[in-house]
């Protein structure tokens, strides 16, 4: 393999240690240390972070909640995910992207040889392993990644890039079948909520219709553009049959990972609609399968990172084509206020939070 | 409409009156009264009814169970559903099938004017009407039917006639999406599971696997073709992955309305995989949607009634293949051992019954 | 079906004429003729034309050219079907739609017994007749129809409500495939084309490109939202390429019923792209099917009609959320201008013609 | 990359030579050569060839016809693709498939990048090369391919997993949409339309009809399990429509690369019907497409390759199930014996041919 040496151009000398925020230990917290520079292996890339967006995940893995203390790790090891950044560094047999370039990153890092990365689904590979979560992540001012997850970006800011990831996911969950003239309920207006928004109105949806228990984030939904935002508290049952000539909606994204917001969907699905469940249920749901599912006909998809490389496409176009998403970053913040964007993300009153690694 | 005639040839004279299995009162049992043969309304046939089957739906009629008492009658009324039999008249407007057909029959009767029904999803009409729950039914002699609900039969026996209806439910489940070279699951082995078995067989799947806690039923199974026949009691997650490479099943066919099976199911499935729901949950189910579905990338259909009328085109076909599912039929009775029939059912110890209200 | 008795209200008198446009025999031309108000028959109503607007097909009948000679008719006949209208009358067992209501119209009749029509596949019924080709048509004061066939309209204008029908050509082409972040090209800039562009744009196109070799009609395509409107005369291939980064178009809608628009898109076509083909090709095309088709991997889709009803409710939800289609309408004339308006359309120098038959 | 050293077992000793038969030059004809074995590069694998078969293309390239001077080579270059064989030797970065393995071989070489393998398309990459045509083949007694390219097969008879590839097309070709309970066509009985016939058949075709001009292949296409067998200079447009009660056929398999062929498929086929177009059309095919496809909203897919791995799971299943293409196979020949093999093929008078390249 000697005809492919690492091609490192304006990356740290080796040694160069950098910031970058640490889970040390199985319990509560996180630090801010000064660790190595990774080196990228073979077929990776070495990145200079630009900018990384605070996921729920992330609070859930520093308030070392069951689903991390069962996932994470192990520690000591940085976390992070959603990322863009420039490429530093090349390991050996990463040709494909050049230095210099912008990148965003998809962080479902996937075996290409099981099953389902040999059928078109390794978005649900069977040997998933996360960045951030089983590899070191991307809250640090370099991080290494596959050069496959590497998805170039020209002409987009750094922030946006990052938040190319999660708006993956609202554009899975909306695109799994059509959109254009049809009727939908967003359940649920955090970041992807709200950023699907903005992806069913591009896409031609006949209207959107969102919920949530939150004003602010109704009235962000109403920026993102739909037709009406409800408080999931009011009786909507009835206000949603009415906009829809009796027949109920098409689409529902269940977004809010509340089994109340899914009973309400599933009330509101005209028959033979479809679901999109994408947020997360940390704790069991109960059903009446047959009237809320069977009897009416209606599909649900489970609905799980983006589908490689179609969701990044289609991701990419939308915003060409001018959907614009900053209207979701509540927050952008040096690393080194890490704690403030976690409180911040757990409270409820931010939309996106973007750390910014290279701030001092 | 006088260029219509109601053309009634071999009909019962007007008058006549006719053997039925009446649910009289809004309580438990049913009664064999002699009531007027009915008269076909206009686009309506009159069936003299060779053979009507027993499906569970029956059995809570007679029983009077919580779903009977909230959707059936009013009482007094003839129920029954499943059936073939001949047409002997035609009210008017009725042209499309001759007189002295053989018909099965369609048993969902929908408006054709909602939103459903003007986009090729009629059989989740939004104003369905059941035969034998919501209008007379099949437990006599004759039944009305709209024209429209026959389906012509030719050289079939009528007790196989009468089983396309719950062999159509098999079909829909099954052929939601592609079935060649897949394998499947089958979670209960009723008779519509049993069915079931025999059409993936046919339609070219893998492997079958089928699921029951009645050794009768998986002793059926294995008849109509199942690869593998299991106690749902033993553990089967890992019997199943070890016969799919370790991959899981690609399709699960949930047809108890036990959500252990459901459970099952969502173990054994594979990442990407698909269910089709079409038991009858009675009760509620709960479900770790995240674990089950969302991160398996599952999609589930509710499966109600059958495609109008691409299930059935589809199901003729697969009979006329060769598809025997005389296997399934344990008992054929006269319409006055009513009683037997149904306690034959709730008892589990009987597959398919055929009555047949023609026989003394 | 006394029942249903003919209600007519503000309905003309039984026995008064009315104008229409009458190809009188089989021979070029056609007369403005005072001939009796229709009957509605069962089933059907009977519509006063507010806005009837001309096809290509009205002018083939006219001119009486070999398609003409071997579909329409018989002579004497009213044709012309693309139409909006009131609800004055309605036949025997017409009910769904109340007198009064403004109606776009579906012009297939289709027999709803074959197999086309009983596997939702009824916009290619094997008994097909066509409103203005097969009974009388709509360049007329009145005109009867099927209600299956009334697409009830509000608040919508009448000439917009006639275009649906041709608008439902465009939505159809569009959406045999999600249109959403991906690249299109439409070659012809006829009506049904413009309409396309304003289609794919609504549904979120990645960028719509269009190909005529008329600048009038180009201009127009930049009315409807074309990205680029090119001269098909020029060697747009390249620019095609460049444009998609290499790649090549995901969608072509062929419009314009030229062989060489149909080379010129397989041409440009990405491998695995898909093709909706609509125009009318009047004289065989030859094609390298291998080169062209095959090796590329391309589907291709025969597009004819509106799918029923689909198309129609996802066309009245893109007029509901904004889809401005009147730049299209160059003309509107009363119906005793015809022949203008025929000359009109056969020079390429108008877009779309609504004759008004009310209007003196 | 010191930590993937080239396993190599019983792979022949450096600087060994082999039987190979060689293009050598650009005019017809082809010569057995002895040439050094092939060293397996990064992320190849050497194979010992067990089991070549000879398709049509081959005896393009051996003949020199217009298509192989365009495409091949450049000469001197070992041909042939079909190929199964156990796995000799690992080059660096290989080691998914372990020495000692027997794998069936997909010939097209694609580049994993461009926008078509990222988006699950890899069959018809903008960057396809394939085996014995862009780079040395099958016909020798070893051959390097990607490792990525090796499909490992247990318990199959090397000639059985060499006809793997062309059966894949057949695969491919059928399952474009679903087969269970639809009559189909297939037009030419050369040994991929022999084959697709036992695919339609265990995928639960309502029945298949096979036409072709060779008596001898339409004895074969009996034996494979078609319904009917037809001499395609005979009148067969009212005898197919007479088996489908009427409708015509639901598919059409298009393998025979003659235009007539063709024609008589769209006049077999059923409105909204579905064509795979598979055979290779060497002169280009003149279509009335409004008549022929457009007005009757005909699908048509152009097929090429196999989808990558989803067909070769599905091909591996049916072989699994029992589907037997022993019939298919007239022939099994040294590689000596190349030249009659071509004359064989050329003929017409062979089904497939066998070469062994390890016997004498």
């Amino acid at each position: 393999m000697t005809t492919h040496p690492a091609a490192v151009v304006d990356a740290p000398p080796v040694g160069t240690t950098m910031r970058a925020l640490v889970k040390e230990r199985a319990q509560p917290g996180a630090q801010i240390r000064e660790v190595p520079v990774p080196e990228p292996g073979p077929n990776e890339l070495l990145i200079r972070v630009e900018a990384a967006s605070v996921c729920g995940t992330d609070v859930h893995i520093e308030r070392w909640d069951p689903w991390a203390q069962e996932n994470f790790g192990p520690p000591p090891m940085i976390f992070g995910h959603e990322m863009a950044g420039t490429v530093v560094g090349r390991g050996p047999g990463a040709t494909r992207v050049a230095i210099g370039e912008m990148v965003a990153v998809e962080t479902h890092v996937v075996d290409w040889t099981c099953y389902q990365c040999r059928t078109g689904r390794a978005h649900v590979c069977q040997n998933m392993r996360i960045l951030g979560v089983h590899r070191p992540g991307s809250f640090a001012q370099y991080v290494a990644i596959p050069e496959v997850n590497a998805w170039v970006v020209e002409g987009t800011a750094p922030e946006i890039a990052a938040l190319q990831e999660p708006l993956g996911n609202a554009v899975h969950a909306a695109f799994v079948e059509e959109v254009a003239g049809q009727t939908a309920l967003v359940t649920g207006c955090g970041p992807i909520g709200l950023m699907s928004i903005g992806v069913l109105k591009m896409a031609g949806a006949r209207a959107v219709y969102a919920t949530d228990i939150n004003e602010e984030r109704l009235e962000l939904a109403r920026q993102m553009g739909a037709d009406l935002a409800l408080d999931a508290r009011d009786d909507i049952i009835g206000q949603l049959r009415s906009e829809t000539d009796g027949n109920g909606v098409d689409i529902v994204l269940e977004m809010s990972g509340s089994a109340a917001a899914l009973h309400q969907g599933l009330a509101a699905i005209t028959n033979g609609g479809r679901v999109s469940l994408l947020g997360t249920h940390t704790v069991p749901a109960t059903l009446d399968l047959s009237q809320e599912i069977i009897f009416k006909g209606v599909r649900i998809y489970g609905i799980t990172g983006r589908r490689l490389w179609d969701t990044w496409y289609r991701t990419t176009a939308l915003l060409e084509e001018g959907l614009d998403i900053t209207p979701i970053i509540s927050h952008r913040l040096p690393l080194a206020d890490y704690a403030q964007a976690f409180d911040l993300v757990a409270s409820g009153h931010a939309g996106k939070i973007v750390l910014l690694p290279q701030a001092q």
